[in-house]
């Protein structure tokens, strides 16, 4: 059994210029897909043995990779300097360190705006909130819905920081990128593939989470539904993972954040907030998440912890947001990075 | 903080009847909520000291039961003798040992008829057979979709076998439940709760199968996202998590089989096929299972498991499917029941 | 690279009958290592070619097998009818249903020997009581220690039951192997290396349960350490698995057993008091556990359950064993088995 | 039922003085259990009301603590400034940044002094070199045993870092106490109780393993065997749980890190080799564990990996080693820390 081979175009080669390659195989009997990663091309050739004999005149591929796994849009080797998602003004995995508080729900307009301004004074470069809550149960608040939308805008008016909702609704997609700047998919729908196909199409960058029961490679692969839309603005969202430690919440995985890095040219964000559900693992995985690579983070924080409607025992006061802010910034900087939106001092 | 207590109806109570009792907990300013299991009522009602003070006039409920956890309309005191689910001609949960089979995935006609008839003769109650196919990777065989299900309307139609089949789709459902008998909900949408009250509206049975990363109890809440829509027709199917053992595909959790057997009235099934991962481990596992409780099994078989599109190498050959049905029945009798579709030899 | 081919001998075959072989492969510069699988010799050569040039008047191997994993002496192919292991007059692997049962801890002469008359008189077939119980906390009861062990001895003497006890200690082996019938290797034991080799010099049976956090191959690989010191009379024990599952405590792990009656020749048995931790749970694990193939069950009885100083709230009182022994005979039967120590009835 | 509360006396108050202590809730009827904790008493009384009415004659406990948990005498509570472990001239626990490298199994003289003086060039203040080895397989490579100490000896005469090693046998604690700086418990005996117990009576400082099956709780209980021998000299180490992730030999878990520095006194090392299993796990993981809050590093170094005996593919090369510490350097002083033996430049 042969592996087939990825032909991975600059951005700049038309479809015309890979229709000439597709042509080559096709006039020698041989099957050449055609693929987007993004605005670039990518060709997946069954017959390696025929590249050397296309004419010189045909655009040079960028890279040639060979196929070795089932999800490979997203491998690092087709595109080794790393995806840049662009959210908002904000772009994550460019080197610096995003990092997207709110709180896990929108409740109030109050609520909201105070939580969104707060965090847009402390660093953080977009916003989060849930408008529609996925529920372990159905008698649990399922969030303030299209209502909640309204306020998340208003919050982004006011603050001028992208917003990131989650969609548990196929149908809520157009409505919602509308209005956001980027769409979650949580961890309980990673493999509800008609909700990331859906996702893909939306043109919006999305935030993937990992399933808590899916591993490093199934995550991949789901990212690869959204990827395969032509949208290749996506970002792996480590969260947590069940394992037989009740200490925790979830168990972080970092390993998967290290592994990431390698394996895939999407950048990576952790969630330090569902993980961990504490606050006071907020600060030491939020470090130790950049510290093993992450591009962002993705953080709870909410004005009155104890009044929140859903998960509130893990978020962040303001006070303490600003406290792991002020942590991130000197460990950014011995990595070699810079918070993002810190402008930077060369 | 008090409990609610949910007071529970016979079927014939109307909802007329029951609107007495809300009256009555109104008139005294307490909250009641109406919900039903099925065709009977259930009030959940915030105030217990209340009820003794109501008119002997009004219905008395068949239980009282103290609502301690968040998904209850699926608790075992609710309706302490079980649930029956009604598939096809087939009963689930009446005490009978109820054996579904079938191909993984509906890949022909060919493969399809022969596979039903086979599993027919042997004595499957049920016919398994995918046709929306979620897989982990975009790149992976996605099932005959629409086509698949003419196939499974026609194998139905020959061997008389009602019909399960795998929904992954909310838009699907009122198209799949004009022709199939039951709808499957697959261990990678447990938690997508938007398919799941698309399912539980569309009236027909529900197979629920366990998320590889989800608890009992989490099952038992999903399942009530089900209930909720008025469906009472719910199977819960364990079929295997995910844990540290690579010698199987998954880890089968029989003591989740115990443990739904005593904590709800729904019935449950076993995939011995999908958790394991290997065709010798069928027959084991199949035994288990219903020693352990389980109310009916769901088997892969394929009349040619190395030609099989999807999950091929875990289905059993028909005369592998045979031989387990025929260990099945003793061990059936012994533990006081019967292989459904035997007549009883009483 | 090549693999070793194991020649497995008949018991008859003597140590001098095997030296013949040894030399032939030595006088043709090639290694043979020789073992011993109890009383039948193994020689592992590295040249199979070598095999079909020896003399015929070398002694005929029984099985010739290809050495694949690094524990190989438990492996099925070696001995395919099986291992019986003799724990006093019961023999545990003979096709029989073996019920070991009593306390968890031996705690007073009064509990200890109502507990063993009561577990023999409903056909228990051995007794267990710990005595050096292994605690997760040292500030926990730490077991009678020798006084228990007396305690034991008299229990056996008073019903014949043979007693099987846990060893912690390499110190310990030969004292207990004084007294009890078969030595117990606890999970968290399981790859203590120093421990097994003791137990395994001792000459008894042993009883290996495995690791929370161990694979079905490494208990395999736990057990050749006991087989290497030529003791072949060890017993798998299956007791749950370490799992994001908190409903239970520990998540009983059937596939494994169905793993190995298929990989070793080596019994297995299965605890499912301390895999549930609760007494609901005992008999249908105890069902599921032999209908999964396994050959014994070793069950928590005590007279008195809340006074127990240790797991109390596993056990079963004795009218709850009852009747799980009188629920295994009849799946025994069908599973054409029988309950050991119940005459045939041929 | 009442929880018992500890006094915590400074390391001056002599055992005279808490004896004055004793006899004050002896006079009164009430228990008063003496124990250690390092240097210091530690007394555990069941009736606080009676603390108050002591003379105040009697010497002040510095600290009183609710004693909730069966594993205390490791609590934060009892010694907030955190406990300091000499291992040989390191100190661990002090804030800095400790590594410790070496080769996973002591192989050869060359080996080990060549391994050795390169850590040492690089910044190590400690070596590691295993000498018994527990191997899942008992036809595994066992170590050097008693010769591969006289190798660590003569590497730590020659590169003057303190050595720790593995201890399996409760027998070799004596003979390895009197050679090396540390012991090591692996992570299979981190509940063989009696190596815990022999190990803490060596008066030397131990380093335990985390069971990769083991919570963070049963990990302080474990230490609770070392401490209750008198010797507070305990570094927990994590080195990564079972999951089901396969990616890595196993899932680090830093959670645990930053739950350990929450919950207890005694200092906590990560070993990012044996977690990740592959040396470009290394890095990210270190950097990692430092910023979670890890006081010291335990890394696998080799000359030449590919021919080491024992999981040489997770061993760093010299250049490799040199980079990490690099690396580490400025994120250990954006954290407020040093690199341990590096002078600090105040």
């Amino acid at each position: 059994m042969t592996t087939d081979t990825l032909l991975v175009f600059d951005e700049a080669v038309t479809r015309a210029g890979v229709e000439g390659w597709i042509q080559h195989f096709s006039s020698k009997g041989s099957a050449a897909d055609l693929y987007r990663l993004g605005d670039a091309h990518v060709l997946s050739v069954a017959d390696a043995d025929l590249i050397d004999t296309a004419s010189p005149a045909l655009p040079t591929p960028t890279h040639r990779v060979a196929k070795h796994s089932e999800a490979w849009l997203g491998r690092r080797e087709l595109r080794p300097s790393g995806t840049q998602v662009s959210f908002g003004p904000t772009t994550i995995g460019d080197g610096s360190v995003a990092v997207i508080a709110g709180p896990c729900a929108v409740e109030s307009a109050e609520q909201t705006l105070a939580t969104a301004a707060i965090v847009a004074a402390e660093g953080a470069v977009g916003l989060r909130g849930g408008v529609f809550k996925p529920r372990t149960s159905p008698h649990s608040f399922q969030g303030l819905q299209w209502d909640g939308l309204e306020l998340l805008a208003e919050a982004r008016e006011r603050t001028g920081l992208p917003v990131v909702t989650e969609v548990i609704d196929p149908e809520h997609v157009k409505r919602l990128a509308g209005v956001v700047d980027a769409l979650q998919i949580g961890a309980r729908n990673m493999q509800n593939f008609v909700l990331l196909t859906a996702a893909g199409q939306s043109g919006l960058p999305v935030v993937l989470k990992r399933g808590f029961g899916c591993t490093v490679e199934e995550t991949l692969a789901a990212a690869e539904y959204l990827l395969l839309e032509g949208n290749d603005q996506v970002v792996l969202c480590e969260r947590g993972i069940r394992t037989f430690e009740p200490s925790a919440r979830f168990t972080l995985d970092l390993t998967a954040v290290a592994l990431w890095k390698q394996r895939t040219h999407l950048p990576v964000m952790v969630d330090p907030s569902h993980s961990g559900g504490h606050p006071d693992l907020v600060a030491p995985l939020s470090l130790a998440a950049i510290a093993a690579g992450a591009d962002a983070l993705i953080i709870d924080v909410h004005v009155a912890p104890e009044q929140a409607l859903c998960d509130g025992k893990q978020a962040l006061l303001p006070y303490e947001f600003a406290e792991v802010m002020a942590r991130l910034a000197p460990v950014a900087t011995a990595l070699g990075r810079q918070m993002s939106g810190v402008p930077s001092v060369h």
